[in-house]
C-alpha cells in the first residue's frame, strides 16, 4: 500500500484559526431502531410492571399527590399523614399512556435551536447532577457557579450538544434555597440551546418558568401551549416517589411544561440482579410518573426515562456503560415505543480518569442509546466518576464522539454521479483518486473531519509532543472557551429577569421556595 | 443515591489468582443485522459494481489466472504477456454466486475451537500484518519472531480470541523466503485456534497446507473435505489482482481450504471520495475474487472480504473507526448477505497511542463490523497506528471491549423467576437488594465482570496509583504471559512438523518458494 501516514499534518495551523466542528443539525436516526428483546419478552415485562403496578404499588409521599391518585381511583393504602401505598388499575394506566402525546416540541430561548421531541430525533445533553468538576490544568473540585458557568459556555460553543440537562453541576457555594434562579438565569444569558431545570418542589420550576415567561414575553399561564423548559423527576428505586419530585411534576405538567420520568434502577442494588426485573420495574416506576403528569393535565408533555444499569456485585459501586447497561438503554427504546412515549436514556461511564475506559463504556452506552432511539440522550458529554464529576476534557472527547455518531447517520446521496464511475475509469486500475476531477470537488466535504483525532504518523506525532486524545482535549477546551461567544438577549429582557431574581432572593431570603403546587388538583 | 463507589476494591486481590476472563463461547448473535443501507441503494451498489466488472474489468497479473477467467468466457484484453485487463460477463458472476457455500466450518487445531463461518456467527481476529510492535515496556521495535511468539501466546490465552489473521507481526529477522514455514509452526505449537496464512504465491500456501495434513494426521488430498486453514488476498484497488495473491488463492481453493477476498478500498485514495462508489468498486472486486475460486473450484470456500475506510483528505493518511468506516462495515454485511456469502470485516483505528482515541476508533468500527454481522472480524485486538503497529496493550484493551461485546449479545433468560416478583416484594418500596436471596443465589453471574475497567472510588483509585487503563492493560499482559500454558501437541507430530519444516529450509535455500500453482487450471 503505497500510502503515507500524514505527511504534513495542517491541523496546528488549522487550529489557530478555530476548531472546525460540524454544523449544527438535528440527528433524525435514518435506521430502524433495534430490537433487542423479543415481541414476547417485551410482553413479558409489560405484564410483569402492569402486576407491579396493582399489586405491589409505589409509595408516595405528598398529600396532593397521594388524593389525586386516589381521585381518580387508585388503590391508597396510608402509611402515614404523608406517605401511602399506591396501586394503579391496569385502565389508569392505559388511559395515561393513550392522553400522553407521542412527540413535541420544545421551544429554545433561540428558535434556532428548538428541539422536536420523539419519533427517530436524536438529541444529546450536556452532563448534569455532578457535585464535583475536574480539569487537566485545574484539578478536581468541588462543583461551584464559576464552573457552572463555564460549562454552559462550553455546552453553548459546542454544536453537538443540543440541550442542557438539569444542572451541569451543583453550584456548592450558592444558597441551596436560590441557586436554582442563579443557573436558570446563567442558562438564559450564557446560553440559547433548550435546557431542564432542578425538580426539587414546586416553587423551584414555577420560579423557572416565570423566567421563561420574562425571555419569551409571555404570560404564565401562555406557556399553556409553548413547552419551552422541562425537568427531571427520579423515581427512588424501589417503587418510591418522594414529595419533591411529586411536586415538581406536577407543577411542571399544570403549566404545559414536560417532564421526563426517569426511575434510578441500579441492577442489583435498587431492582433484583436481572435485567428482566429491572426492565419491568423501571417499566412500572415511569408509567407511574407518567399516570401522574396526565392526572394533572390529559395530555401532558411527558417523556419515559430510563436509567438500567449494574453495580459491581463485589463492592457495590455503580457501573455505567456496561454491557448491561447498553442493552438497557436499547430496549428501554423499545418499552418506550410500545407505549407511544418519548424516550430519554443516557451516555455514561465509571471510570476514574479521561481514558481508553471512559472512551470505550460512553461507546458502549451510547451506541445503546442511539441504536435504541433514545430521543434525549443525557449526560452525553462531561460525566466522569460514575457522575460524581464533571471533567471538560470528557466533554470535549464526547463531542468527538456525539460528532461520529451524527457524522455516521447523517443523510447520504447514492446518486449516480456519486458512484464515479467516470473517475474509475480516468484513474485506470491501479492509479489513485488523489488528484482526479470527482475527488476534488469533494475533498473539502468527502469525509467527517474530526477535532480531536489525530492521524499524523508516529514520527510526526513524536515530534508534536507525544500528546494523548485527553491531553489535547485540554488544549481544545480552552480554545473554545477562548472563543465562545454569548448569545444576544435584549437589555429590556436582561433587566427583567434580574429584577425577578432579585425580588426572589429578597423574598426567599435563606428559606427554601415554596413545596406544594400552587394550585388545587382537579378531583 | 445512597451507594457508595466501590467501598474497597477486590481487584488487586483476585488478580493475584488469574485474570477472571469470559469462556470460550462463539457469538452467535441474537439481533437482525442493520439495514443501514435501503434497498434501493443496495440495487444500486450491485448494479454500479456488475457495470464496472462488465465495462472496466479488472486488471489481472499471472497467465494462469488470466488464461481461468478467458477459458469460462471473460473478455480478456492482454496488456502485456503476464497481464490483462478482465471483464466478466454477469452470467458468470452470478455462478460463482450461486456454487459458494453460505457457511462453512473451519477446522481448529483443537476441536473444541472450530468455527462456523456464515450466518450470525461472529468471530473476533488478532491482529495481523503490522511491521512493528510496542509495549509500554519495551517501546516501539521492528517487526520480529520473539514478539511474533509471544502475540501468538497473547491470542491462545485470551479467550476473547477466536483467530489469528494472516500473520500477527512480519518477522522482519527471519529470511522472507522461509518465515512462513516458521510462524505457521508457531502457530500450531503455541496455540490450537484457527489461523490464516500469508497468501503471497501458491508456495507458500501449499507448505501451509502440508504442515496442516501433518498435524491433522491426512494426506494432502484428504484436505479437501476438511477446511483447516485459510488465507486472506487483498486486491490492490483499484481493480488490480496480482499474480502472488491470484495464485495463493487458486492453490487454497485447489485443495478446498477458504480464500476471504478483501479488496483494500481506502475511499478518496483508491477509489473515489464516496461511499457510494467506494461499496461498488468493493463489491466488485470482491466478486472477482469470489469468482476466481469458483472457476477453480465450484463449491469452494470464499469469504466476502470488506475494509472500505477513508483517507484524511488534508494529509493522505489512512483513518480507520471513522463514521464512514463504521457504515461500511455495516454495508458490507447487506451485500455479502445479497449473494449468500460469509463476511469478512474489521475494527481498527489511526491512533498513535493506546488512549481515548484508540478505544472511540475502535469502537466505532467494532459496532459497525458487529451490527453488519462480520463472521471475521478482522484486526479486533492488537492493531494501532492504523495497521502500523501491534500494540501489546491495546490488545488487552480490545479483548475487553470483545468481552463487553459477547456478553451484551450473551442469551439471557426471560423467565418468569428472573423477574423477581417475590424479591421486590420482599424488599419493599425503598429497600435496596443487596442481601436478599434472589440477588445471593445470582451475584457472581448477574452481570459481566470487567478485566480492566476500575470501578473503585476516587479516593481508592488515587491510593492505588492513579492508573489509566493503558498503565492497568500492561500488568495484564504480563500477567497474561506468566500464566499461559502451551497447547499440548503429541512428539510423533511435533517430530514430523519440525521435520517438515527443515526439509524444506533445506530445499529452499535462500530462494523463494513456488509460485505458480501445483496443478494446471481446468479448462
Amino acid at each position: 500500500m503505497a500510502l503515507s501516514r500524514g505527511r504534513r499534518s495542517q491541523r496546528s495551523h488549522r487550529s489557530n484559526q478555530g476548531i472546525n466542528q460540524l454544523a449544527k443539525a438535528p440527528l433524525v436516526h435514518p435506521w430502524a431502531p433495534v430490537e433487542a428483546l423479543s415481541p414476547d419478552q417485551l410482553d413479558a415485562v409489560h405484564e410483569a410492571s402492569i402486576k407491579i403496578l396493582e399489586n405491589l404499588g409505589i409509595s408516595v409521599l405528598g398529600s396532593h399527590a397521594i388524593s389525586l391518585f386516589e381521585k381518580h381511583g387508585a388503590k391508597v393504602e396510608q402509611i402515614d399523614g404523608n406517605e401511602a401505598l399506591v396501586k394503579l388499575t391496569r385502565r389508569m394506566i392505559e388511559a395515561a399512556v393513550a392522553s400522553s402525546p407521542e412527540r413535541f416540541v420544545l421551544n429554545a430561548p433561540n428558535p434556532a435551536n428548538n428541539i422536536e421531541i420523539g419519533g427517530n430525533q436524536i438529541h444529546f445533553g450536556l452532563v448534569s447532577g455532578p457535585p464535583n468538576v475536574h480539569d487537566c490544568i485545574n484539578g478536581r473540585r468541588v462543583g461551584n457557579f464559576a464552573d457552572y458557568q463555564t460549562l454552559i459556555k462550553l455546552g453553548q460553543f459546542f454544536n453537538a450538544i443540543d440541550f442542557f440537562g438539569n444542572q451541569a453541576i451543583a453550584p456548592t457555594d450558592l444558597p441551596v434555597g436560590t441557586r436554582h434562579l442563579d443557573t436558570a438565569l446563567c442558562n438564559l444569558t450564557l446560553a440559547d440551546k433548550p435546557f431542564l431545570v432542578t425538580g426539587i418542589g414546586a416553587g423551584r420550576v414555577l420560579d423557572a418558568m416565570q423566567l421563561m415567561a420574562i425571555y419569551h414575553g409571555k404570560q404564565l399561564d401562555e406557556l399553556r401551549d409553548f413547552p419551552c423548559v422541562m425537568t427531571n423527576i427520579n423515581v427512588n428505586s424501589p417503587r418510591k416517589l418522594d414529595d419533591a419530585m411529586a411536586y415538581s411534576a406536577m407543577q411542571m405538567a399544570y403549566y404545559g411544561q414536560p417532564v421526563v420520568v426517569t426511575p434510578f434502577t441500579l441492577m442489583g442494588a435498587m431492582t433484583p440482579a436481572t435485567l428482566p426485573a429491572a426492565l419491568a420495574q423501571q417499566n412500572a416506576e415511569a408509567l407511574f410518573g407518567v399516570v401522574l403528569t396526565q392526572l394533572v393535565r390529559p395530555g401532558a408533555q411527558v417523556v419515559y426515562g430510563g436509567f438500567t444499569s449494574n453495580v459491581d456485585m463485589r463492592s457495590g459501586a455503580p457501573a455505567f456503560g456496561t454491557p448491561e447497561n447498553s442493552l438497557a438503554n436499547i430496549a428501554g427504546g423499545q418499552l418506550a415505543r410500545r407505549y407511544g412515549l418519548p424516550y430519554r436514556t443516557s451516555a455514561c461511564n465509571a471510570a476514574n480518569v479521561v481514558d481508553a475506559q471512559a472512551a470505550y463504556e460512553t461507546q458502549m452506552a451510547m451506541w445503546g442509546a442511539t441504536l435504541g432511539h433514545g430521543n434525549l440522550i443525557y449526560h452525553a458529554a462531561g460525566w466522569l466518576e460514575g457522575g460524581l464529576v464533571a471533567s471538560f476534557e470528557k466533554l470535549v472527547l464526547d463531542v468527538e464522539m456525539i460528532q461520529h455518531m451524527k457524522s455516521m447517520l447523517a443523510p447520504r446521496s447514492f446518486a449516480a454521479e456519486e458512484f464515479g464511475f467516470d473517475a474509475m475509469e480516468e484513474v485506470g486500475a491501479g492509479g489513485h483518486f488523489f488528484g482526479c476531477e470527482h475527488t476534488m470537488a469533494r475533498y473539502q466535504t468527502a469525509f467527517y473531519s474530526p477535532i480531536l483525532s489525530d492521524w499524523q504518523n508516529h514520527e510526526n506525532w513524536v515530534m508534536a509532543g507525544e500528546k494523548t486524545a485527553t491531553e489535547r482535549a485540554t488544549a481544545l477546551w480552552q480554545h473554545a472557551l477562548a472563543h465562545y461567544t454569548p448569545p444576544s438577549v435584549s437589555a429590556d429582557i436582561f433587566d427583567a429577569m434580574n429584577a425577578y431574581v432579585a425580588k426572589r432572593k429578597a423574598a426567599l431570603g435563606s428559606d427554601e421556595p415554596n413545596f406544594v403546587p400552587d394550585f388545587i388538583p382537579a378531583g
